[in-house]
């Protein structure tokens, strides 16, 4: 299949949100173009390339203090502790109801509620309150993006807004009150 | 191990709410008890027999109309469409973070959010928006249950109370609002 230049790097932009760590071969290999055409995508795109990815990747898990690798549910992007983070989540058949396409409002709020958990600079750390919102329905298959900042924090307490968005529309939005262990 | 009766009873009350399916043999041999003295338990306690536990528990899943039997979180106990819904949700190691013994929050959303769907007379139904609040940790090998009441209802709009309790400490309140599809 054929598709644009505009259209490819549209692609290409989604793909490696999704998983950052494919190479240039394998990108070459999905879109059907040589590894020199992936590479001028990425340097229009402002893309670095793979190995530096990897490592920016790495470090975002690195960074973690409050939870482990892989207790966040989604894919940790960018973590900078007591302020920011982002995580991406590829929704499944397994996260809809059997008879529907709609992904289940509780997926969302996990990736969310651990995506809070992990942006604190703390080794443990517990939700006392949320007020979320779901805007929009998520179908399976969506790349869906979540971003917490931290709004506040008041000694061991911390305000963290959480949003979700399914390409550029917002489909969850929390409000979550967390309360960080101090360390004795 | 010799257990007084009352101590029993206590334990064979817990054991049947969390699987109420129980025969008096298998619970006899559980306790190391014959089967009469199970048989009197029940009585004293106003346990009905395993036959008329198994209706009711199969006529609270056959009365499920949103989701499908397995899709509710946890076990459902009871159901009165658009009136109230009981499950119980025994929390495992795969709940908690690798590091401690506490339940990750979002399987006390899960739990509520799918008796919250559950209780709707509908086919399909989405959660609008959700306050929220944990009041005490859970533990790995905890019975929590949840008990979802239907407080209000605007044409398909829905306003549900959701508790969850550990033993008789509430551990989980959501105030949620859901919305019905209406069917065409």
């Amino acid at each position: 299949m054929k598709i644009s230049k505009r259209e490819r790097q549209k692609l290409l932009k989604k793909t490696l949100s999704a998983n950052p760590l494919l190479t240039d071969r394998e990108l070459s290999e999905k879109f059907g173009v040589s590894i020199q055409t992936v590479r001028l995508d990425r340097l229009e795109l402002g893309i670095p390339e793979v190995r530096e990815r990897t490592k920016s990747a790495a470090s975002a898990y690195a960074r973690l203090k409050s939870v482990n690798e892989g207790e966040v549910i989604g894919e940790l992007i960018s973590l900078e502790l007591d302020k920011s983070a982002e995580s991406h989540l590829i929704t499944t058949k397994e996260m809809a109801l059997q008879r529907s396409e709609i992904v289940r409002g509780h997926y969302l709020f996990a990736q969310a509620n651990s995506l809070a958990v992990a942006v604190i600079n703390a080794k443990a750390v517990l939700t006392g309150s949320v007020k979320l919102r779901f805007h929009n329905v998520v179908e399976i298959g969506n790349n869906i993006k979540a971003r917490a900042v931290v709004k506040k924090k008041i000694n061991n307490k911390y305000f963290i807004e959480v949003n979700i968005y399914n390409a550029d529309e917002i489909v969850f939005s929390g409000e979550f009150i967390m309360f960080a262990q101090m360390e004795g």
